[in-house]
């Protein structure tokens, strides 16, 4: 893991200076000074402008030279022609930290890119850190600090929100006042030059202050980074990211059958997933997760009791639960029995806990106490609807009483209607409790919490092992005759050795020049036989007539070999095999799928699942990034799929040599991890055998492979 | 299809009286009376209570017979055990509707139901609908009429909300006057004595002032009818239904496969989807989709243009229209020229058009007015974020322009921010464009409304055929000779029969009752054949060597039937067996399954999809039910599934025969409206053949049938 530059200078600088600081409303360089004044920000703040002598009753310099004392951080909102000599006077003057709100980089072609090149260049030249260029700035609000021309300040809160669109940060944070939605920091990301969503998580991941880190992002800068660094801050708080751009993706050009089920919005998923991100599929999730982590503690479990005073809310929130992988908490005895004796004899004890219509702030309050003392209990939901007998507020101050006094229950509620709600609605939202219109988005916000708990769970157990017995020499040397050959496609006997040299059994094969060598390996193996002719251009060997099965003697082997060559002279004339192999046929099993394809951003990325000629229909695989995978992660990524059931012993059938499995992708993973080169393997089928029948365990039938 | 009787006295009666009325503010009785005299009724609204002579201002009559003129409508709100008397002056009186408020029925138990059951022969004797009991009553905001104790009336619009949860539905009126959403129609089933959903959304499927019906139910009251009427108003206007209690439900009692994968609440989804009606998922979407279809209309297609001021939310608006099924709709090449020439040139011009931060409302204007005449534009999204030169009132008065002058276009907004767009979002909304806080609930509710588009142009297309060649009187035989052996349970040679008898081809097999006849009806088959052991009760019959495959000749005939009997003997001493049943070998073709289940509800249930021993593993199935089953949604049911790619030439097979499959779903079809004893048949595997080879078109290998 790469260690973290602290980003306190950044956060909470001693002083801070605005260069292009301007007396003129609606200019960007007015609203960064105003911001910064009205954040109430304790240090210094320098607005910097030749032409100026104060600007909002604060003396102004002509340069960042000129300032007294030290100043840790400046904001340029200056033209982008101007930003490289002033970046290097901040950077002589020993700034620590720059702002550049200013455009004109990147984002304009070849001048700008030009232009953030050499900014780059002077950061790291005097060790200054960068937020941006081409962004609307950043606060953190318990500072207090404003560096931004957004239209206010974000109200204080838990929510640490870093954003890659500024546009949509300066729309939510207008949204978020009507919301009473209250951050910690505000970090708007620009063209990352420098400084990115990576730093920003593991900085915020240490922050005191921060509950809940949120992530708008359309792609991230450094994959392997992101991983290690999203992994460490998850274990910490929750980390929900919105990653936008899946549909330009598009899937990667498919050499493989693993890379053609990928695809790169796969790799982030994946990423996410093993990294412990929550990730969101929309902004109202990421915002409705964001606020239930702030009042809310992780989820001990995924048992939901709901109360409510009507039937049907009751029934819509009960098959949300379902809907959504979640458990009904079934209530010990003495639970019910005490609900029995207090409540009316129309009210249904089991969960849902239907109190009626009737009931008042006081029934609301005594099912409540009982329900939360319930071990069962993990979720808690309470649904109004208001008939003239419900008392909204009496109820909602129950409800916060709950929430307050479990700390170790999630606490939720709906209730639904509008005026005659409202207020009750208000009170609760402001005391912790999250509230929404209707019960199912509370369902589905106890749903991503309750991910996040068993996120956090598995990541925290195990680290990769290193495999040793696996001969990296011999896969060097195959992998060089390959290049040697100007190849970068395996034929189908060196991949089977390179897979054996990782410790994956793999059925006998052998490539032969002459009839007599092809009859001589077949006789070392046992019968019977397969010949294919051995060329990696000729895609579909069966329809030129260069596969022959079942051969059971030294002559069918012979002859099959001369009949090969025949019918690709003939179907393919001019056309130069590398020979013909020959493989053992092994007795069937069941068809497997294991894959390696390699993202750009983040890996190898290793697929698992059901095999055979019907992969791409059935889609039955699941992936992980070999980067810091588990054993436990392996064990979960066949768990995932259909062919786990079938593995277990389907139908009658004696299960299959799971352990043997999980060992063969850990060695696939190795043998990624140790040759960076491989971009794809596909070994389809893999034959799983029963366990405690001959053979035993598992052995890979055709094996793909492809260096770059 | 049963004719709709008019509820024209019931939503538009002459005059009402309330009997129960009340001066006691807070009780019922009072209620009632207020919303009748508040929601401007035109008619006679007579207060009954033989204590007062007068309530709010109006006469007060002592009984409904006392009334001077005629009454087509009366609300009761007496308790429970005075309510028959009452019914029965009501019918004497010649009363057209009753609204039964009271409690005290079904919903109590034995003697409520016997009392409800009373109160129906009442209302039947005279010729009167009722509605309720146990009910909130019900509006109609164009007669104008309120006979109900809701807390107010609901404002004036286009929705005809029917529902089984009177708290509900009292929460979403409140919650109603909040959002500005009117109504046509509100009202509240209860029990459904006597009107049910069905009634109201016939009803309102002719009203002219419903523009969309929004029913929640828990379940419906008569399903055959249900389907004929909402087939029939889904022509005319959107049926959007939110049905819960999908968790209580649980899979039926699992004697096939089919049963094992339909379950109740999937004949609720299958009968939705083929009567047009779209099924809501939670609260949100019901009256997302209401509002969408009050204002918008039925979308041409499924390309959506994005109009935005910044890239992040139109990426996410992109994200979210590929995630949705939809397509981004792609511009000609003069609308991308025109856009060129009066943007500047840091706009995108291609879908989604970003007409960039410094965007007015002209410039939003002029896009606007270019991409919606374009013909590619089927459904039209605007977003906007608020920067300092963004102009939320113009812009949203550009968008009403756009929605007022192409009403075959679908106009949806999300204006993202708090009060800075806060107007412009309640301008558009006032004015009919369809308004979301975030860009993805648009897309979806883009999604329903095309959705909803595409059923209607399906559900247009044909009637169930008749098919003549069918051998009924065979059928009937089988079942018979079944019957009277005790069974349910069809032997695989009698199902064999019957399916043929269907037109269905199926491999020759025959009961044998001694080697001899096994012997020769092999030789009449031709050779390889199986034995498999003929009794219904041995579930796995390989197990206790009840099957022999791949016999070649009489002789082998012979020996293994004597081995099946000596084999059932030793495992199931004492069992009495039917015979053994010889089956003709057939070639291995592609495996599928036909199957068929009985729902109480729906009736029969028809399943296509991938057979062989995985069908509960790959769970690769479509669904229909037989009732009103066409020829397109036969065609429709096999494209959905996985085993349609197979078909139709996987891996450069050749194509089956896919017309001889949709036969073959039309006769099991067909046998199932012949017999409504059939609850089951499996038929599993059907080998379906490749196109111009030999076997040609389908075999059923394996079929079982139980009956009733």
């Amino acid at each position: 893991m790469v260690p973290q530059a602290s980003l306190t200078s950044f956060f909470n600088p001693r002083a801070i200076a605005v260069v292009g600081a301007s007396k003129t409303e609606g200019k960007i360089g007015h609203s960064v000074v105003k911001n910064a004044i009205d954040s109430g920000f304790k240090g210094g703040i320098y607005p910097i402008n030749p032409k100026e002598t104060e600007i909002m009753g604060l003396k102004c310099y002509p340069s960042v030279s000129d300032i007294p004392g030290p100043v840790d951080l400046v904001a340029m909102v200056i033209p982008a022609p101007a930003i490289l000599p002033v970046a290097e006077e901040c950077g002589r003057k020993g700034v620590k930290n720059l702002v550049t709100i200013t455009a004109g980089f990147k984002e304009i072609g070849k001048e700008g890119l030009e232009r953030e090149r050499k900014l780059l260049d002077i950061c790291h030249r005097y060790g200054m850190r960068m937020l941006g260029p081409n962004c609307l700035g950043m606060m953190d609000t318990h500072t207090p600090l404003n560096v931004s021309f957004a239209p206010g300040m974000a109200l204080k809160g838990g929510i640490a929100f870093v954003s890659q669109s500024g546009a949509l940060q300066a729309a939510i944070l207008d949204w978020s006042f009507r919301n009473g939605l209250g951050f910690s920091r505000f970090v708007s990301l620009g063209n990352k030059a420098d400084l990115s969503e990576v730093d920003f998580i593991a900085d915020a991941g240490d922050d005191p202050n921060t509950k809940v880190i949120l992530v708008y992002i359309e792609g991230v800068t450094d994959g392997r980074r992101f991983l290690s660094v999203a992994r460490e801050a998850s274990r910490k708080k929750p980390v929900i990211i919105l990653k936008s751009g899946t549909s330009q993706a598009g899937a990667q050009a498919a050499s493989s059958h693993t890379g053609a089920l990928a695809g790169s919005d796969l790799a982030y998923d994946t990423a996410f997933k093993q990294a412990g991100v929550l990730r969101a599929r929309s902004m109202e999730e990421l915002f409705g997760l964001a606020v239930a982590f702030t009042n809310q503690p992780t989820p001990k479990g995924d048992r939901v009791a709901i109360v409510t005073n009507s039937g049907g809310p009751g029934i819509i929130a009960a098959d949300a639960v379902e809907a959504n992988g979640l458990a009904m908490a079934r209530f010990q005895k003495e639970t019910v029995d005490a609900l029995r004796n207090g409540l009316p004899p129309e009210c249904a004890l089991y969960n849902p806990v239907d109190l009626i219509g009737s009931a008042d702030g006081a029934r609301y309050k005594f099912a409540l106490d009982l329900v939360a003392d319930d071990p069962a209990t993990e979720n808690l939901l309470v649904l109004l609807t208001p008939p003239d007998q419900a008392e909204p507020m009496k109820t909602a101050e129950a409800v916060v009483d709950i929430h307050r006094r479990h700390p170790d229950v999630t606490v939720f509620a709906s209730f639904m209607g509008g005026e005659r709600v409202a207020g009750a609605m208000d009170y609760m939202f402001k005391n912790g409790v999250s509230v929404y219109d209707f019960p199912e988005p509370a369902i589905q916000s106890i749903k991503g919490m309750v991910r996040y708990g068993k996120m956090r769970q598995l990541a925290a157990v195990g680290r990769p092992e290193r495999i040793e017995d696996v001969d990296k020499k011999l896969v060097a040397n195959v992998f060089e005759k390959v290049r040697d050959d100007h190849r970068r496609v395996l034929l189908g006997s060196e991949a089977a050795r390179v897979v054996r040299a990782y410790g994956i059994p793999s059925a006998p094969a052998v490539l032969a020049r002459d009839p007599e060598e092809a009859a001589q390996a077949a006789d070392s193996f046992g019968y019977p036989v397969v010949l294919k002719v051995a060329s990696p251009k000729i895609l579909h060997k069966t329809d030129v007539g260069g596969v022959k099965v079942g051969l059971k003697t030294p002559e069918e082997v012979q002859k099959a070999f001369v009949e090969i060559l025949d019918n690709i002279h003939r179907f393919l004339p001019g056309h130069v095999i590398h020979g013909v192999e020959v493989y053992k046929m092994m007795p069937q099993g069941t068809e497997l799928i294991i894959g390696l394809s390699r993202d750009l951003q983040f890996g190898h990325l290793l697929m698992f699942g059901l095999g055979g000629i019907y992969v791409n229909l059935l889609k039955d695989v699941s992936f992980r990034l070999v980067e810091g995978l588990t054993r436990n992660e392996i064990e979960a990524m066949i768990s995932e799929t259909k062919a786990y059931t079938l593995l277990r012993g389907f139908r009658g059938a004696k299960p299959a040599d799971v352990g043997a499995i999980v060992d063969a992708l850990a060695r696939v993973a190795q043998l990624a991890r140790d040759f960076p080169e491989i971009t794809d393997i596909d070994i389809n089928p893999l034959f799983a055998y029963e366990k405690g029948e001959q053979p035993e365990g598992i052995t890979a039938l055709d094996v793909k492979i492809t260096i770059s």
